[in-house]
């Protein structure tokens, strides 16, 4: 295998690594113990303390000694950070901006005194809001709500569907007076609490809410024992790749999808009617699955024709990693989606929303915290330094050299890795052979580069909008002696 | 109507009072426009910035110039707020060791570096726990685990209960390799998603997502339109106010509804079996609707006799307020809670378990976030204060001062104030007769005296554990002005 990725990236590339080395203290991994080491061992057999969480948890860190790219454990391993705490943090660790921000004192009076947001406002949150969130809103989408976490975006976005398919059904906002909605919905019964469904896609990840869960099909794990919504789940296409290679049995993948989609809308109309589709750009924890950009405009249009509301879940995909702001930016859309949720790089969950989709009266979708406005402080100020280093741009160059890595490396190992796929930064792989991956993983993780994994066999690559084509060489160097050693 | 509270409170009152001055910048407060004031109205009508909330705006805050129990809002009128941001402020505005901690680099770095906490947590996350949440644990439950807000809290404690009954049913944690469980909860069917349900009570309020607002049925507001399980709902006792002039029939009306849970236990046995109990010491968003201690320690039976979960959602009557830190404590339960969640005014969302509901498998329970590990920094101080200021005994008295008052009142006003009850400064009033409540409330807002409400007719008060008698005098001194002039 030769390594050809550290001589040939576009012009851009020493301006890059510029801006890497200006986030980063450290320039490569330095591992010094096997990880987890001894001090995160010692920490993990605390009684009671790790939140039942020890089967989850992989080491403890060194928050203040971590900076960009970088991460540092409580062994002093330093790693290349290619996961960034599961794709939430947009520019790594101790941003030297963001964290100036912390000293201001406006800022620790927005943190310390939380409000109750949606009633007791802070003055300068409408202008926060403008400056933040609707600053990067999705194309044709005016109306936006902040939530607390992921899980608790999608629960009130299915919510807002749910309010917008009954308001189209009734032709106005609210039951007239005396409708037994009022009455039956306090007793969980119809028609106060209508029985409607929101259609999901086989591997899908969106929460682990009940509602949510309802829609998620990653893993049993995340499933087994909680009692569910009996809701229309159609499969999500099964492509091959590369997917320029394998067009045309792919299209036929994704017809059979689009089939089924309509099937199971219609089959659901004579017990709990689809309200919405909800679905990911790139299924993440699912396995990093992708469809084509034809796929997504289609099944857009299949939510036009039966009225039912289209949901694009961005919680991992948005925020700049794939390229554009926006991952379903890429599909080209004629009519954008009614919703677009999202939480993670963002700081704060929540969703923007179409005016079709507002609904008019207080109290409908609220929440005592509904998020905390500290966190558009950071948005606020991670949009300018994404805007004004043109990260955005970045994460396409660096996310296309980082395929293209990937692609030599499956012609050096072709029976070990295959199905290179990505969206800018958005990058997995997948390893073939039993215990394959978990060992690769491992074996990256003890030279000092820390990827995240998904689905039955894929590492995937989550890392901050500040990652270079210098840190995609360590990545690849470090890989490639990985898949030398299985 | 004769004043007397200003002069017969027990000794401590002088201490009380320099108390609540130390947290204070105002004394008394000070209204300069009706209220939402100008410059509040023309933030509201800005567009979309307002997150679809301004049938729930109440006005705008300015939180640099609030302190302690007085709030500012934007124009310029100083709040006497017994309302507290949702009852999730314990400490008032800008507790000036809590805005010490937030100039801290330590603190600065664990909420800026916010973790994935359940896989790559702090190196001082374990200490943290200790020294915050596990300071302060219900007595009897050692377990605890943090979330973001409260709907998440006990949308988690849901599954938690459905896990641990699961493990019960079968004799072990998970099913055994191959058990069609593993199938079929991917497709939300039966055996992987059981059919399990939790009972809840008429007028509870335990979350808006759609799990938890199954088991909310406080108003319509909050449900229409939203498809939820049909879980059995018992009714909560309507009992009459004072407790001890009604004893022999509030007992029977408890007794009615406590034979009511077990008909519905049995009753679902067929359908949905109850896997747990949910509910609220005392009634908030519903109403503060209050029932017994023996109430309480039957139904804790009844779930032991049943071997169904008993979880106490204490998101808003956790942390002091009732003179206790739990309000459960009061009841004197033989055996503990197997849940006690909370949020609020501990800063963060969780729950408390003990060692039979703990499970055992990383993912079963998991979120990116997690709650927020600098919020624990926040509780952990919070508790310091709480403790050294003897702040849990002041909670009980100041309230007892407030109820006295509150009766006081009802004395002078029989025909329109009625029914005051409380546990601490957990407090609430109603109001008789066609809009009088929201009369009230309105004429103590513009006379600069902040109360929630509660139910259709009541106001609540949530005050800081900072509220002194000081503070009562002016709060009763008001109610009084707004009664005469109903």
């Amino acid at each position: 295998f030769q390594r050809l990725y550290n001589s040939n990236f576009p012009g851009v590339r020493s301006q890059h690594s510029a801006t890497a080395s200006q986030g980063d203290k450290y320039t490569r991994p330095a591992v010094k113990t096997e990880i987890p080491g001894p001090k995160s061992k010692v920490r993990q057999y605390r009684p009671r303390a790790i939140m039942c969480n020890t089967g989850a948890l992989s080491f403890f860190c060194d928050f203040e000694q971590s900076k960009g790219n970088y991460l540092v454990d409580a062994d002093e391993n330093v790693l290349l950070d290619c996961f960034q705490q599961i794709s939430s943090l947009p520019l790594g660790y101790n941003n030297q901006e963001l964290l100036d921000l912390c000293k201001n004192d406006h800022f620790q009076a927005t943190l310390l005194n939380r409000p109750a947001l949606g009633t007791f406002p802070g003055l300068g949150f409408p202008q926060l809001v403008e400056d933040s969130l609707l600053r990067v809103p999705p194309p044709g989408l005016n109306q936006v709500i902040t939530m607390a976490c992921g899980s608790c975006s999608n629960e009130n976005a299915y919510k807002a569907i749910f309010m917008w398919y009954m308001k189209k059904k009734r032709g106005q906002e609210m039951p007239v007076l005396d409708d037994l909605a009022y009455e039956t919905c306090m007793k969980n019964q119809v028609p106060g609490s209508p029985k409607l469904s929101i259609l999901s896609f086989d591997g899908a990840f969106h929460g682990r809410t009940l509602g949510t869960l309802s829609t998620t099909h990653s893993k049993p794990i995340h499933k087994l024992d909680i009692p569910a919504f009996d809701w229309p789940i159609a499969p999500f296409p099964r492509l091959k790749y590369p997917l320029e290679v394998h067009e045309s049995e792919n299209a036929a993948e994704e017809a059979r999808c689009l089939e089924i989609v309509e099937d199971l809308i219609n089959e659901w109309n004579t017990k709990a009617p689809v309200a919405g589709i909800v679905i990911e750009p790139i299924q993440a924890e699912g396995g990093d699955n992708h469809a084509s950009c034809e796929f997504f405009r289609k099944l857009r249009d299949i939510a036009l024709k039966y009225d039912i509301a289209f949901q694009v879940d961005e919680v991992q995909t948005g925020m700049a990693i794939t390229g554009k702001w926006w991952a379903h930016e890429h599909w080209g859309l004629e009519t954008p989606p009614d919703i677009v949720s999202f939480a993670k790089k963002m700081f704060v969950g929540g969703f923007y929303f179409s005016d079709a989709i507002r609904w008019n009266m207080g109290y409908r979708i609220y929440n005592t915290w509904m998020g905390e406005p500290s966190k558009l402080h950071f948005l606020k100020k991670t949009i300018e330094i994404v805007n004004s280093q043109n990260l955005v741009n970045q994460a396409q160059l660096t996310g296309d050299y980082l395929m293209k890595g990937l692609k030599e490396l499956e012609s050096a190992y072709p029976a070990l890795l295959n199905s290179s796929r990505g969206q800018g930064l958005f990058c997995a792989t997948s390893i073939s052979g039993d215990g394959a991956r978990d060992k690769v993983s491992k074996d990256l993780l003890n030279q000092g580069v820390l990827v995240g994994s998904c689905g039955n066999e894929s590492i995937r690559f989550r890392p901050s909008l500040l990652f270079s084509p210098a840190h995609v060489d360590i990545v690849l160097d470090k890989l490639n002696v990985a898949l030398n050693n299985v």
